[in-house]
């Protein structure tokens, strides 16, 4: 069913559009009060993550407040390595931690593709309830986590700073890291593909990690596990396909092969000119982004005019058509962030885009 | 006076080598434990940094454990800062932090350029301690902070993960923060020009929070000072030139900018392939980098394998010519590195690009 605002899907599909769509990574989250009443009633994060009520809840608060022009499912990209018994926790203030990281052929051997129907029920149960409550208002997105970005945060056993466990598997034990990453991959490809069943209608993988790896790494560890998500998730065809998202922190100097993967569209973080990013990708994708983040700490000037410029370079390099483009900041909210200057960037998108 | 081994300047000079140079960014630190020792033996991170007989011992310690080309200068990049009034101090396991940070334009007025031969008076006499005690065995490097990666520290008050506070300016108060770069690219000039006069034998900038900007903030508030630093610095004519190396963490997006810009050297991180970055730079200027320094937490086979990629992609790309290549990593060296494994580096370096 077409949803009543279908500029997303449109946009991922490169067909005109009335105006630009956006959503924001993080949309859902810490910078909002009603976010917070949310997760104090919840108790803890993974309370609220695994609790479908709760969970469909603070998805929809951000859209309640600003024109959004897609809802992404609230959750975390840890729910998989979760599932698979690594035993995730969130310590206040101090980010993800694993009480059984993997480290070594016997973690790796221990691994499996968790039952969509059970360990990861409660996120199936959350994307049909949201996608329920939306009443087709704007499209659900689901997302995953991208193998290389699970691998970093199950061999880490949290986050990291220099990835020195990770990166010491991939120099001195690179096969066992395939094997944890084909694993994860597979993981990757039902999880997706679970979410659509329950009613994602569009689909996104953060390779938030991507970027911390040498070229030829990245393209011995990073981007062969991408693309083969891109090819091997079931999505449909034609105008029913559910789309593809590819995001990727640091992925600027891999876009031509990213478009070249088989996803429908690319997200890139601001490090990269979007004139630039549509020139290099030569319109085989969709491309989502990037302002700075940081542009929210701005005046509400200064996110109009970061805003319009964002705007006005894709459409430059794109021979004047805002088609293809879906807005987005190049990373997610940040908890200190003044939601009234979201809406500002929000509004502005939109006011932009229609000229 | 040409040191005994000048492969280090002769390769910034773009000549013939008997084989590839190679200094290692942090080679005097805490994953060596004679440092450990002489920074006990300190009291505190300032206390061996401002002493320049502590600091020149340090300088020395990886030399005589490993056959490195090049020695740099024990020191901080936020001595600059410091000395301008803002307070600097390290809480163990913290970071740095300033005491007065800049804020508003009332802060911005106060600063100043300091005199070199008072503040930062504790600087000079290392660095002739230092060539002194060389004996002319290896050429010794200078450095300084960027202006965009000290305003960053100033503005901020210490590290931060999401600039929001230097962002806020940038986005809010375009010129005033144009101003306070202004006053620091002065400042470090002068501290440049200085280290030079009391004996530094080549100088390197170090814009490690260069990539955090978008391009379009990257060419107003960080290019334009590492340019002007290029030009105007004094440095000499022909063989007697002091090369000057501009490294930037995240600049691979501007190398062909970075080789116009009247550098000698362009230090890259390890997410460029060193022949790429060859290929865009043109041979005008030389190249330094840029293994992973994560790759230290890999097998000794793996540290030699990796070195000898890099060696030969930057041969590969430059005509099958060693000349203008000074190896290095993409980055510094981590205190829970192995110094056995560095010696490894080292050694691979050298033997690997003799063949």
């Amino acid at each position: 069913m077409t949803p009543q605002n279908d500029r997303f899907l449109r946009a991922l599909r490169r067909e005109p559009v009335d105006c630009t769509p956006v959503w924001l990574m993080r949309q859902a989250g810490r910078y909002l009060p009603e976010y917070r009443a949310t997760r104090a009633k919840a108790g803890s994060f993974m309370g609220l993550a695994t609790n479908p009520e709760l969970a469909c809840e603070v998805t929809l608060q951000p859209l309640a407040r600003f024109d959004l022009d897609a809802a992404i499912l609230f959750s975390d990209i840890l729910t998989i390595p979760d599932a698979m018994g690594l035993g995730l926790s969130f310590a206040e203030g101090e980010g993800p931690r694993f009480a059984h990281p993997v480290r070594n052929a016997a973690d790796v051997a221990k691994l499996f593709v968790p039952d969509m129907d059970k360990e990861l029920r409660y996120v199936m149960d959350a994307v049909t309830l949201i996608r329920h409550e939306l009443h087709g208002r704007v499209p659900l997105i689901g997302f995953s986590g991208s193998p290389w970005t699970l691998a970093c945060y199950m061999v880490e056993g949290g986050g990291s700073d220099n990835f020195s466990r990770i990166k010491a598997m991939l120099f001195s034990e690179p096969a066992l890291l395939h094997k944890l990453l084909g694993v994860v991959t597979d993981a990757v490809i039902a999880y997706l593909s679970a979410q659509r069943s329950a009613g994602a209608q569009a689909l996104q993988v953060f390779d938030t990690w991507g970027g911390v790896l040498a070229p030829h790494h990245y393209r011995e560890f990073s981007l062969p596990y991408l693309t083969r998500i891109a090819r091997e998730l079931p999505r449909g065809e034609g105008i029913e396909r559910t789309p593809l998202i590819v995001f990727g922190k640091g992925n600027a100097p891999y876009l031509e092969e990213l478009a070249a993967s088989g996803t429908e569209g690319v997200g890139v973080d601001w490090t990269v000119a979007l004139g630039e990013a549509r020139r290099r990708t030569g319109g085989r994708v969709a491309l989502q982004g990037n302002l700075d983040p940081a542009t929210l700490y701005g005046t509400p000037d200064a996110i109009r005019a970061e805003t319009r410029r964002a705007l006005d370079d894709f459409a430059a390099a794109n021979g004047g058509s805002r088609a293809g483009h879906i807005f987005n900041l190049g990373h997610g909210l940040s908890p200190d962030m003044d939601h009234e200057r979201v809406k500002v960037l929000v509004d502005a998108v939109h006011e932009f885009s229609r000229m």
